[in-house]
C-alpha cells in the first residue's frame, strides 16, 4: 500500500554501493526535500554524458587523451598499473610518481565473473606494445589484497614477452589495506622500495 | 585539472547524508559504469514528480488523502505525531497502533534554524481544532532525544488547550537510541505504556 514510487526511490537509492536499508531512508527523504536534487541529477547526467574513459590511460576525461596522458612534463618511461581511479588519486596525492598511469577497472575476481575481458589489460598489452614504446618499467600497483596479488601476477605474466622491466609496489603497505587508504608517506615508502618482478 | 564534471559530480553526491569523500568516490565510479544509473535518476525524478506531501498526515502520497489517512479501518480517535516517515514505518512493523498519524518533518532545533514554522505544526493544530474532529487523544511519539523531548513539551503546551488527552511514548524505549531503529517489542511496550502528559 505504500507509495510505489516511494518504493521504487528506496530500491533506486540502495543500489548504490554502501546504501542500506536505513541510510537509503535518509537519502530518500533528502532527495525529495532538498533544493540540491536537481542539481545531483544534473551532475549524474552531465558526467554521464560528458566524461568517457580516456583511451590510453582509462581515467575519466572530457578530452582524449585526458590531460595526464598529453601531458609533456610526465616521465614517459614508466606506466604505473591501477585498479581504479581513487588508486590513481592515492599515488597522486603521494606526490612520489610522475610517469603515466593505466586504469584497469577493476581486479580479477573469477567469482564475481570479472576476469581479463572485463578488465583494460588488452589496451594495457597493445600500448606496450606499440602506441607507447617510451615506457620502460611498467609498475604493478593493484591493491595487496589477494585479487590484487593474483592480478598482478597475472599481469606480469602477460607483460614478460615485452621486454620492459616490471616492478611491484613494496610492501610498506601494511597488508589487507585497500591503496586509497593508505597515507601519503606509506605510498612514497612502497614506491621508492618498489622491487622488480622476476 | 581534473575534469570538471567528475569533480561537480563528486561534490554532488556528496552532498548526500553520511556520504563522505571515499564514498563519494565509489557512489559515481558506481554511476559512471553502472547500466542501473538510467534507472536511479528516472526513480528520482518520478518520485519529485509525483509524490506530494499527504495533506492530513504529511507522509509522501501519490494520492491526497493517503492510502492510511483515507483508510475507513483505522482508529480515528487516535493519532500518533511523528518527526519523519521512518518513524511512522517503525510503529506500523510493531504493528501496536492502528491509529492515524501525523508527520511533523523533523524536530525543533533553533541551531540547525529549524523553529515553528519549519515543522507541520500549523497544520497538526488546524487538524485537531477542525478537520479531524473524532481524535480524543494525541500520542507524541518523537523521538527519545534533546530535540525530541523540547519538541514534544512543546506540542504539549500548544495542544493542551484544545481538550484532548495527550500521551508521550512509554520509556521502554532507551533513552538515546533513534526511534527507528527500535525493536518491534520495544516498540510495543512504549506504546501499552504510554503516559499522560499533565
Amino acid at each position: 500500500m505504500t507509495p510505489q514510487r516511494w518504493q521504487n526511490l528506496l530500491l533506486a537509492v540502495r543500489k548504490m554501493p554502501g546504501v542500506g536499508p536505513k541510510m537509503a531512508e535518509r537519502i530518500a527523504l533528502f532527495l525529495m526535500r532538498s533544493d540540491e536534487t536537481d542539481n545531483i541529477v544534473r551532475a549524474i547526467q552531465e558526467a554521464r554524458e560528458h566524461l568517457h574513459r580516456c583511451s590510453l590511460c582509462g581515467s575519466y576525461t572530457e578530452e582524449d587523451p585526458c590531460f595526464r596522458c598529453a601531458d609533456p612534463g610526465r616521465n614517459r618511461s614508466q606506466l604505473c598499473v591501477v585498479e581504479e581511479i581513487a588508486d590513481l588519486d592515492a599515488l597522486e596525492r603521494s606526490g612520489a610518481f610522475n610517469g603515466l598511469y593505466h586504469l584497469l577497472g577493476g581486479v580479477l575476481s573469477p567469482l564475481d565473473g570479472i576476469g581479463p575481458r572485463q578488465l583494460r589489460i588488452e589496451p594495457l598489452v597493445e600500448r606496450l606494445k606499440s602506441s607507447d614504446p617510451l615506457i620502460k618499467e611498467v609498475i604493478l600497483a593493484t591493491n595487496p589484497t589477494v585479487e590484487g596479488e593474483a592480478t598482478a601476477t597475472y599481469l606480469a605474466q602477460i607483460i614478460q614477452p615485452l621486454g620492459k622491466k616490471i616492478t611491484r609496489l613494496a610492501y610498506g603497505l601494511p597488508s589487507g589495506l585497500a591503496l586509497e587508504y593508505a597515507d601519503e608517506l606509506t605510498l612514497s615508502r612502497a614506491y621508492e622500495g618498489r622491487k622488480e618482478v622476476r
